[in-house]
Order: structure tokens, then C-alpha cells, then sequence
């Protein structure tokens, strides 16, 4: 679309949409003229909502969850367990973790990994507070349930020996076959940790 | 993502972004964690652009394009050819028009094609407004620029029959190779057409 098609404010809001996952710049331009054509239904309330979560989201100060409250509601749930800490990527995997509903302890949002390509650091990362809070006396385990990918992996293992002075138990979660899943579509590295896995 | 995990205004912002073409529930998700991991380079700006369209781009009231004047830029342009309309069913074909760069007329949106499935006769589009500007006296050539598909060329039909008491030409595009398509890509409809207008 060209300045001369469409006003600036079209275009704008073309460029911003094409900066988030999932859209390049053709979708962008659809999910704006589906947004244009239905400035009540739609336009309107995604804007307003846009303004509400900018308004009143904030990550958790103590493990970076995004929340309406500071800390977040997991962190000062009273019902959960402090004594346990899942250390996930970002927020995304926090929510697949409370999907599966199988964790009830607390959980800290590293915020990234490791990456000597893309210039990332322990320093850009919120591991320090992580071993702040695993030094608090209050927790026993770390689980790292980092993804399992070289940079995951690599992460995890740098957190590992951050945590190593501290008297509490890192562990990881299991490799293996997906629950449903076709041995046939797996690679050779989930299979054999599978195998040694066996039970 | 349950309401336990997330706020309201996360859930409503994943509902609405969700909403949009190209975005299904867990891409939403993703693009809706992008957005707060950059609240002040994206989420504040989308939603500062996003207001900032609602509040000034409007439908033009002749053509039905967007713009943020009425009439649309195109419309109020001296430089274009008024003796002329193409057509179009959606405001994105006639950006694709315009990025081509050889039409120089003016447009029509009809705003979609005619859908007994989907309960959209001619009162839904933007029909009798084109009746209308083709029988105003300054017009000589209606270009029905619709979409090849099914609906788009039962719509052509339909608009066709309604223009005929008229004196203007109403032309359609001529259907062919894409240029750079490979033959062994297209339908056979395709080819027939192409085969049928060799020159």
C-alpha cells in the first residue's frame, strides 16, 4: 500500500500489526481492513483493550508473570507451594504449564535464553533473582522446565551451576514420547532419551 | 489460557486479537505475550494507532474506499480519469490495483459478492450507489474488477444485468497465465480461458 492509496494512519497501523508473530506484511493488511470495516464490533474494542492491558498489566516483580497485581495472583495464592519453583522461558510456557494443571508450586519467568548469536547474556536474563529466591531458605527445588532446545538446554545448564552453592534440588523435566505421539514422527534424540528413560 | 492464570484484560485481549484473519487462538496468545513483552515500542503504539484510525478513517461516501477525507483522495484526485470506474469487491483489491499502477480511473467497493449461503443479496453491497454513479451522465466504462471465483463472477453477472438499461461499456478482466505462473500450476479452467483468448 502506498502513502498515496492510503492515509498514514492505514499504514501505521499496517506496519504495527506486521511486527507481531504470526503476521508479515500481507496479513498485516487484511487483519487491517478486517479491523476497518468493523470499527464497532472490532476496532473500538481492540483498542480500548489494547489501552486497558497497557494500563493495568505489569509483570509480577518476583517471578515476571504478567498480571493485574503486583505480585501476581500465583505468587501470593496462598493455597500454592513456596517451596517449589518452575523456572519456564516466558509467560507462554507458565500458561502451558498451568493448562496441563499438574504444578502447584510457583514459578519464575526467565524472560529468554542464553544466545551468543543474538548477543543474550545471564545479564539480560532474570536468573540473578532466581537465585535470590533460591537462596531464601524457603525453597527445596528448582525445576527447570527451560524448552528442550540447544539454547534451552544451554540455559538450563548455566542456571544449574548458578544454583550449585545453594542447598536445593535442580531438576529438569523427563525427555520422551509425547503422550499421542507416533514413534514414527520423532527424532532420534527424543527416542533414544525415551529408551534410556524406560521404565 | 484460564482466567486463573491470566487477567480479564489478557483473556480480552487474546479474544479479540483471535478475532482477526490470519490469527487463531494460540497465535493470539503468542502475539498478545509480544505485545506486553513491549508495552512501550508496541502495545502502546498499536493501540495509540489503532484509536487514531477509528477516530479519523472513515468510508468514502462515493467510492467506499477508506480514507481519512470524503470524498476519498482518489475520488477528490483532478488527475484521475472520472469517465471510468473499476469496480472492486474489497478496499484490499483496490489497493492491489493501485500497487500495479496502471488504472487510472476511479473505484467502486462493492464491499463483498453476493452469497445466497451466506443471506448476502444486492441490498448487503454496494450496488445501487454504482448504478447510480454509471447513469450519472460522466461515466462511459464500468471495469468489473471482481474476484474469479464463483461469487465474484455471479456478482459481475448481477451487476452486469443491472447496468445494461445504461449507456456504458462494462468490461471484465480477461482471465489467463499469470505472468510468471507455471501451467502446470493452474486449473484447467485457466488454461481453457487462456487458450480461448490467445492472441
Amino acid at each position: 500500500v502506498s502513502s498515496r492509496t492510503a492515509g498514514p494512519e492505514i499504514l501505521r497501523l499496517i506496519d504495527l500489526l506486521a511486527k507481531l508473530p504470526g503476521l508479515g506484511p500481507r496479513s498485516a493488511r487484511r487483519a487491517a481492513l478486517h479491523l476497518l470495516k468493523k470499527p464497532d464490533q472490532l476496532l473500538n474494542q481492540l483498542a480500548a483493550a489494547l489501552a486497558d492491558a497497557a494500563d493495568k498489566v505489569v509483570a509480577c516483580s518476583i517471578c515476571a508473570n504478567f498480571d493485574t497485581v503486583n505480585p501476581c495472583s500465583i505468587c501470593s495464592a496462598p493455597g500454592r507451594d513456596a517451596s517449589i519453583i518452575c523456572a519456564v522461558e516466558e509467560v507462554g510456557d507458565l500458561w502451558a504449564m498451568e493448562r496441563s494443571g499438574v504444578f502447584r508450586g510457583r514459578y519464575h519467568v526467565v524472560g529468554g535464553t542464553l544466545s551468543a548469536l543474538d548477543g543474550i547474556g545471564p545479564d539480560q536474563l532474570n536468573i540473578s533473582k532466581l537465585v535470590e529466591r533460591a537462596g531464601s531458605g524457603e525453597v527445596r527445588e528448582v525445576i527447570l522446565a527451560l524448552n528442550a532446545t540447544v539454547d534451552g538446554q544451554t540455559t538450563a545448564h548455566y542456571i544449574t551451576d548458578r544454583l550449585s552453592h545453594l542447598p536445593v534440588k535442580v531438576t529438569r523435566l523427563a525427555h520422551g514420547v509425547p503422550v499421542g505421539g507416533e514413534l514414527d514422527h520423532l527424532d532420534d534424540g527424543t527416542i533414544a532419551a525415551a529408551m534410556a528413560s524406560r521404565r
